[in-house]
This record gives structure tokens, C-alpha cells and sequence, in this order.
């Protein structure tokens, strides 16, 4: 699992600060997480190959999270894109991107499939055969959702000396490796689990931007493994945070332990401090594996 | 006259390219031509005060010429601006702002005029004290317009001799230069030309991006004291520009030289050619006074 990080500050892009997106690799697929103004510049100058990116998450209509996305969409037609193109995102957004491709009697060279969210709850909104996708509802000043991505686990692993010592046939190695048990010639039920090991953990990745600090999202994201959270402000502003619905490096921390993940990544800074490095500071005293996104950055887990 | 290129690339932001937007500056007003996305980012780049921007003016609707203007009206928000601030564009414009802007929840801290346009023949759409500013209907794939700057005249010069050959009172010098006649005491009339020389003359800027080569402009924008015509492609390429509705270098040129304008300036480069001195080098057989666009480049005029 990859996350390239292409932006990750608030607000407004400036000359050294994008606003938020990122790219999650995940069993070689590459999927947009948010789209600021500049992505499609921030993904060219990052080399990522962008024409892969079949599937788009928009987390709410605000223009640092979005206001990128007609740009990448017409760029994908200037390349003769064929492949169909999906987009998940606030009711609303279908119509935002349609009226522009209208009016500049521009369609798509590909198929444009909009999956517009409403619900309050939390619910799949993507499944294939290897991952799942999983909304995260956030609070903020309007409807918000974050992202939870799950990798499947994958087939079970074979305990050869198991097998060997009870006489298993190579034919029935691909039955265990899906969880099957085996009934020996003698009627005898050898169950799964003497035969096998569970599988290696699959990772997995919650997007949670923008939203203030909500203990209701602990429940979703339990255990994950790599926890996006924005932190806005440092907690000496915390009375910046409810007018504005964002939360502080500290409250992030606390529902990075909260929901016991393995490790936390900060972003969405305010570029009112000059040191990254604060938001940081105040978060590992309550959770030590944090990290900073930086615009270009990139983490492999 | 100034005026700041902030892109003059065609089709796609990229790093190295910008697309359509730039700043004329007229009589300490800065008026803001075209907004490609990214365009909030160019202006503090070049450390462009932009906030002092009070009028916009979009030539068309594609991605390439406004895409970035739903965020810089959203960041002029951000910045507490209170300025009126004047949008000139084709009709449609105000329907995707106010979409965007109401989706988000995020109106505008200050008045926002939109000015939509409709007409297929040159009208003028802004005037104030020292500056007019006319449409030029472009021949495009949808609804396209030019715009022409013309900066007023100011007062006629007084010919100080002159008026002290005859005696004039200094009273009277205002009236002399607003083109006033003036009476004698004993009856006679002297004629303004007797008493004044004609105003220095005035700059005057023709923008013309995006249009196929188009003869019937060249009375709208004659003698103007600089033109920028796109130039999208080399004349070898000529057979792109019925289908895209671009023009050549070439072309250009012999519009500048039909309209008697005293500079060109090309730009909207298709980025297919390596070295933007091939469109130079095209144009300057025909027309000598040609200059390339660059981003980031700085015309005194």
C-alpha cells in the first residue's frame, strides 16, 4: 500500500502548498482521494500515471477538495481516454461537472459514471474483488464523508508440515487455502484450521478530511491501519475549531489512539503556522506513531 | 499599459505550461483576462496584488480559459475581500458559479456582478472615465468573444505660446483643454486647434484567444496599439485549425498586419512544438513587431 500525498494543506492552493488530494496504491490500483485545484499539475509533476485512475472519491463539495476535478476530467479526454471513469462523491456534484462539460460542449471521450452520496450512514459504496470501500460520515459545515479502504484478506496459507503429516494430496491444497476442511478416506474431518495459518493482514486506509473532533467515526475505523486525520489548527486555537468544524493535531491523535490504529498521518494544515513540525509535536505526546503529510510525499506501508 | 502573462499554453495546465490568463494593467486598474485553472496560483507567483482585480473578462467556456475562476472568487472570500468584483462572460458563467458556490454553502463575502454575454456582433460591455472596453465576436468551436481596451483620450495640451500671443487669461485654460473655443473681448472667436495641440495617444489593447483566422475583426480592432492572436499552430499544421477553430502563427500575423496594429503578441501555443521561437520566426515574415507570450512575462507598452 501505497499513498502519495499531492496536497495537503487548507483553504487555497499557493505557490508552495496544495490543497488536499492523494493517490492510495492498493493491490495496483490507484485511487483519487479529493481533487483541489492543481491536482492534475501536482500528478504530472510527481510522475504518477494518472490515466490509471479509474475511480475518483470526493469527500465534500468544498473547493479545496474539489475544485480540480473538471480539470482532470477534460484533461482525460484531451489524452482520448477510453476507459470508464467513476466518480463517488456529495448529491450534487454530478450536475457541477455536467453543466461545465455542457456549456463547453465537451463530452467525455469515455463513459462517466457518478455515484452521488446522501446517506448519514455508513455504508459500502465500492467492492471489487480485493478491496472495499467504506463511507466514514465526518462533521463539518457540510455534508462530509471520509473513506475507509479495505483489502481483502487474501486466500489462507497452506501449513505444509500439517498436510504433509496427515497425508494431504497436492489437489486439495487450493480447498484449504479457501477455508475448506477435508474429510479423510476413513470419514474423518480434519477442520481447516489444523491445515492452515491464517492469512497475512490486509491493510487498510481511513481518509478522514475535513471534520471536527467525532468520537462516532471510532466504531468505523477501529484497528485500521493507517489513519488520515486533518488537523486544522493546533490546540492553543481550538476556538477556531467548532465555528469552522475542524479539529486540532491533538484531537486527531486522540482518535488515532481511540480507535487503536497503527499509525496517523496529519494534513489539512492551516498555513497560519510556519512549522509544520508543531502539529506533529503536539500529537505524538498522545500518539507516538504520527506522521506529516507533506505535498509530494510519499508512504509506503 | 502593461501586460502580465500568466499562461498562454492551449488545452492542459502542466508543470512547465500554464493556460490561458492574464493582467492588463490600465490607468493603475487591473483588469483580469481569462482564468485557466491554476490562475490563483500564477498571480501570487508573480506577486500580482491581486485583490486589486475588480473586473474579469471570460472569453469562452472551455476548461482552458475559466477553470480557474470559481477558486480565485472563492479565495477572495477567504480573504475577506468587500470589493465589488464584475464578471463579463458568456451566458452560462453565472449558473456554474453560483452552483459551486451554493453547493458548498460558501457565498461570497462581497457583490458579485455577473455580465453575461450573448450577442454575436461588438458591443461595448464596460466603460468608465479612462477606459473602454468592447467585445470582439471570435469564430470558435462554442460562443466566443475578444475583448478590445481602449484607454480615453485625455485632455487636448495647451499651446502655451499661442495663448500668451493672444493674451488668454489662465482662467480660461481648463476650458481650452476640454476643446473649448474661446471668445474674445472684442467678438472674435479663436478656434481650440489655434490654442491646444492634440492629446498623447492612447494605449489600446485588442485580445484575441481563441478563433480560427477571421478577416471580420480586423475592423474592430484597427490601428490598435498591440494585438495578442493566438496562435495555436505552426503553418504546417495548418490542417488542424478548421477542426479545432485555431489559427497559425502565420495567420496571425496577417491579421496584425490587415488591423495596422503597431505589436502582436502570439500565444494559446499548442505545446506539440518544442521551441516557441518557431511561431516568431513564422509571424515576423509577415508582421516584424511580433513578441511571444511567455508565462510569467512582463509587457510595457
Amino acid at each position: 500500500m501505497k499513498l502519495h500525498i499531492l496536497g495537503c494543506y487548507s483553504a487555497t492552493p499557493r505557490t508552495i502548498s496544495q490543497t488536499t488530494s492523494q493517490i492510495l496504491e492498493m493491490n495496483n490500483e490507484m485511487y483519487l482521494i479529493d481533487c483541489g485545484e492543481g491536482t492534475q499539475v501536482q500528478l504530472r509533476r510527481h510522475k504518477i500515471k494518472f490515466t490509471k485512475i479509474s475511480h475518483i472519491f470526493i469527500s465534500h463539495l468544498h473547493g479545496d477538495h474539489f475544485y480540480g476535478l473538471v480539470g482532470l476530467i477534460s484533461t482525460f479526454s484531451l489524452l482520448n481516454r477510453v476507459n470508464d471513469l467513476h466518480i463517488y462523491g456529495p448529491k450534487g456534484i454530478k450536475e457541477i461537472i455536467l453543466l461545465q462539460l455542457k456549456l463547453s460542449n465537451s463530452y467525455t471521450s469515455y463513459k462517466l459514471f457518478f455515484h452521488e452520496l446522501i446517506s448519514p450512514d455508513s455504508e459500502i459504496i465500492f467492492e471489487d474483488k480485493k478491496v472495499t470501500v467504506t463511507t466514514i460520515p465526518l462533521k463539518h459545515r457540510v455534508y462530509t464523508n471520509g473513506f475507509l479502504f479495505e483489502q481483502k484478506p487474501g486466500k489462507r496459507k497452506l501449513n505444509l508440515t500439517a498436510c504433509e503429516k496427515y497425508g494431504i494430496e497436492v489437489c486439495y491444497f487450493n480447498k484449504i487455502k479457501d477455508g475448506g476442511d477435508i474429510k479423510l478416506e476413513n470419514g474423518h474431518i480434519l477442520s481447516n484450521d489444523l491445515l492452515s495459518y491464517d492469512p497475512d493482514p490486509t491493510p487498510s486506509y481511513a481518509f478522514c478530511s475535513d471534520t471536527k473532533y467525532s468520537e462516532d467515526i471510532v466504531p468505523i475505523i477501529k484497528n485500521a491501519y493507517v489513519l488520515y486525520h486533518e488537523s486544522t489548527f493546533l490546540e492553543k486555537d481550538i476556538d477556531k475549531c467548532e465555528h469552522t468544524m475542524h479539529s486540532t493535531a491533538k484531537q486527531a491523535a486522540k482518535i488515532a489512539q481511540l480507535a487503536n490504529v497503527k499509525h496517523l498521518i496529519l494534513g489539512h494544515y492551516s498555513t497560519r503556522y510556519g512549522d509544520i513540525n508543531l502539529f506533529r509535536d503536539e500529537a505524538i505526546e498522545i500518539f507516538e506513531n504520527t506522521y506529516l503529510a507533506e505535498d509530494g510525499k510519499t508512504f509506503k506501508f
